[in-house]
């Protein structure tokens, strides 16, 4: 696969002779290097599971935080959050960007965000790379990080993903991280549209404990459920 | 043809000693890496269809746009859209300054921008890579993204075609992203100037599903309407 | 010819060693890349005829500009045209320059610009290259593009020629583009100063079905006729 | 481990194409070559304990500093220490952020910053590597640096500990720099939560005095004790 | 004398390791690719003189340029004028510096620039390469244009020769361009120092003729002359 | 120790595999081309004495200045001076520094900087090479020099030693420049700490005898004397 | 010498291995092609006797200047003058600086400067290579010319040298340029304290006629006298 990339692959913004941005394809590899995550969306809500990679037993294992909370309108039924996988510091500079967006608006207009605005706000910022003009926080390179927003709002729940090239497109079920390919195809076969909350918690940890290297516990996995009777 | 490039083809501004501009056809053929989109005009309007790729079963389909509208101004007859192929990060910022311009062109000249004007002030943008003051938007290198604007204006139906290198071009039939030369050469042989918009769509279709490696149904192609009766 | 360059040809503003700046030869190579033009200049007035390369039968052949008006003062018999082979981006970028700096005359001055002015207003854009901050306007690379001004004015016909290294010459006729060579040898051997513009037309025509690779129609070329009686 | 890295080691913000960045395993190579320091929780307080390295019996080794003050505001119970391991001016750099971003903490809010906050605000500075303009005093490398953030605030007594790519984690006991590896496997040995501070200060010591090269003195190690009865 | 270059050639503000800026000698040779020039000063005035390269039949001469009027201000009988060889487009930055410099300084003065304060000026712009903000205009490269400098001030009749190094020496006669060898050598031989206009006006003619590859007639060689009669 | 660092040594701000910046440890290797110099604290003050290289008999020794004066303030017994070896543009900068911020100090606060504080200045400098907008006056390459600063303040007579990396440290007795290391060695051994000044003069002066390549006598040697009875 | 440089010769400010700035030794070696010059001190005054090279007997030997005049307060007996060895663009550069510098400071000062504060002022300006921010009229590169000031002030006769790297040192008899090596050997053999300035002449112009390739005569050396009686 590598055999004729020769030095297309460093310029960040250069064209490979086949039409290719490899930077773009390596930040994808990069979001593979982290702890697999899972989300689940059901009629009753959404559903996220994400692995906590705890190397040492003297990490006080609640600091590593894995699922961040964007926004929460009860009065409005409105409820968003992320998941992460991949470069810590660039998922943080992406959830920054996502609450500041998320309170701009409520601030401006009065109403919550929905979760795909979320997702196309943060979109904006991943597609900025290599043009540190374009937005304020953008990079010189592509993020390197998946994203899962999940929430609930107007339309009801909701299950977005986002990869370093800031496409999105929404999931019915959609698993990212190291074992993102075992666990996508595991989703496939036990999805239900009409699952519940329940049901699809257990398929996600189910799915965890398959595809993740260490033994799942009680301090390695961090779950969060996001439905509009929470 | 790749052997006398050696080193000219890395620099976005540079010139090969015979007088190419080699990332400018690298970005062209990013769009072949794109989804095929087919666009016909016909004396009733023009009719845009567009392949959509769904990978995944758990994908929501409705969250992948191949089509974009522009603009829409019924009053006067106007309306304008987009199907892009190529990279979708770069279809956005094209799509957005589209958007942009006709929207200020209504608020400065209370009149609507027809489809080639808008189809310049895209190319203008197209046009700005490598040197970023000159366009607010301006990349460092060449939109990978092949453009068809279709709409319907005072001078009745419209379809022209852009590619990277900003040339945007009338046809009466065009296809784009992976399966165009074929497409190109079907349209060849099928189109007629009198033909219904129904049979455009028909022929789009047809053609379609010639050219894509998955089979055709509701879920993997969108499809669009311009005309003065809509 | 190649064999001593090394690497000062990808430098824009490099000298190589026996003082040629390779970037601009390459430059005049992308012109001879473009479609081939002809301007001859008789007593009656300017004729350009200019191929067109339709390489689809779905092309609307209108949509092919090859010869750009710059200005029209009928009033002061003053006309000014422009005709183009090479990087299309890189014409338009000039003849928007062509157009600005004829209107700003007019407005500043209440009277036009001769045909040597404008050409000399063009050329100090083509020579800015490599240094952005020169000219608003300027690109990083020569422009890729041969340009035949033709016009009258106060002086009477007028036919200029510039290419990418900024140098303008005034000539009785002169061709451009892919089959400039053929062309021109043509029209050393045809040329009369007392040509009627006729007479010129018909000869700019037969030169250009040699010079063609497809056969020449309506469709394929575009002529236009600039005098003091038009 | 080296063998396929070619040339992506050097770009600071380039992936290789396995989506690493190197530039930051790098630096956290270079506080592999820093003095070991050692950090150690208990319900009483923290303990830090930090190697000198005294390469000249004519040094005054107090001026060697290797903990440093970040906030103490005794009204309040808070009390805020910072070890190091890695290049030294970096440290300082991290330092200074620290110091001002809990001074202006209290002058603005008039309460004191607790320790997690005050590391989240360094390592925001440690991000910003690369992008010289998303954060003052940021730099075009990753810091050079680990650090163990101490402290004692309205959540009791806390340690944080951070590196190069700015990620941060919460630990009962944590050692950084040179002798990190063999001194971590000693604490997880050794640690018990419900040890005193003097127990802690003797593990400390003891693993410090296996892991360094010199003979561990009164004059090459530096020891900090951050309680809420001090 | 290329064989220990390697590549200190390229960079514009580098050195050799011998103390040698090539790019500045390289910008030497550029000018000996230039048509040839002459110069001779007399008791009566100067008299330049040099050839057209007319390489087309078709071309107008009138509209080929080597001669530049600066100055011409009668009433105190200095006049300006430069003779240039090598590019275009770089003699065309150089002569509109020395028209500005010569305006501004009888607007700001009410009297003429001297000839040698003319030339000065000229070469603080052209030293000014490779450091953009030292002066407006100029270049990341030396200028490939050598300049004969001929005028009559309160000093009577004065030559001066620059060359892209930006020294500037007053001479009795001298040759620029590609004869410029042959053409210094013809010129030590014939030149006295009390020839009249007349003698030296024929030498300079004779000594083109010599040097130049096509045969020297009215359309290929521009003349002028600087006297205090004139 | 120089065959795994092919390219990582010529970055001023790139981490070598391991953790190393070679531009600083070259840096450091400068001021070990410079003149040997010798600082040595004792209860009545600080000596110091560094080698002059006079390689001509015609230069005039008073103008090699070696020891430089930074701030005096006799009112207050507070004397700082300096001492350096390697760069001489270098310590010319840092030492400027040195004298504007105790200059500053006096101004604002009304009282003298004491050494160490001196010191933390300049090293702050130092630390900002390859950033040049975090520091006015900082480079973009580490400062080549090494310097002793000596003085006497309110907590009595002082010697700091700092080097290219901007790490300063307290020593009793401290050698720099390209004898540092014999001349070091030779400190350890005849160092006490209840020396007299005159003791430590004589000593520092047998010491330079002895690794100095010339043979020293009163022209190329400079000698001060930081002591609060002077 | 030039075998372990590799590439470290051509970054303006990047250290080798071994601690040396290869650029700074370049500029050196450029001051070593240019032509000779000599300057003598006597408790009389300073001469300055510089080569010209005069390569066509067709140069007006007047316009070639190697002294200039830096100031001139007879007044105050203070003159100082400029003799140069290198790249004239870069003298002509730091001779104005240090007229700019000398004229200021009779303005603010109302007094003159003295040789040595000159020297230092120009000092500063060939120091800030490679750090164009820092000086206005710094450059990219080291200057490439060595200087000989010359003058009398209120100490006297005064004497300084400066090369490339900034470094300037007070000298009875310096000698800079093509023949320096010979031409300073010879000072030192005939330079008494207590000549004469006919004497320092004498010898200035028989040490010259020995180093120099050409035949000394009137019209290739240009000689200055500085004396209080002047």
């Amino acid at each position: 696969m590598f055999l004729t990339k020769t030095e297309y692959d460093r310029g960040v913004n250069t064209f490979s002779p086949d039409g290719r941005l490899f930077q773009v394809e390596y930040a994808i590899e990069a979001t593979k290097l982290g702890s697999t995550g899972i989300g689940i969306k059901t009629p009753e809500g959404v559903v996220l599971a994400v692995e906590k990679r705890i190397n040492s037993p003297l990490i006080v294992t609640d600091s590593v935080e894995k699922i961040f909370k964007i926004a929460d309108h009860l009065e409005n039924f409105t409820f968003i959050a992320c998941a992460v996988s991949g470069l810590v510091a660039d998922a943080r500079t992406l959830i920054d960007r996502a609450r500041v967006e998320t309170s701009h608006h409520w601030f401006v207009y009065n109403e919550e965000m929905n979760v795909e605005d979320v997702t196309q706000a943060v979109s904006n910022l991943a597609l900025a790379f290599g043009d540190d003009d374009a937005e304020p926080g953008a990079m010189s390179r592509p993020f390197g990080v998946a994203l899962l927003f999940a929430g609930h709002d107007e339309n009801g729940p909701q299950l977005y993903h986002m990869d370093p090239s800031g496409t999105y497109i929404r999931y019915e079920a959609k698993a990212i991280g190291s074992g993102s390919e075992g666990a996508q195809q595991a989703l496939q076969e036990v999805f239900k549209k009409d699952m519940t909350l329940n049901e699809a918690c257990k398929h996600a940890l189910t799915i965890l404990r398959q595809v993740m290297e260490e033994k799942l516990d009680a301090n390695n996995v961090e779950v969060g459920f996001f439905s509009n009777y929470s």
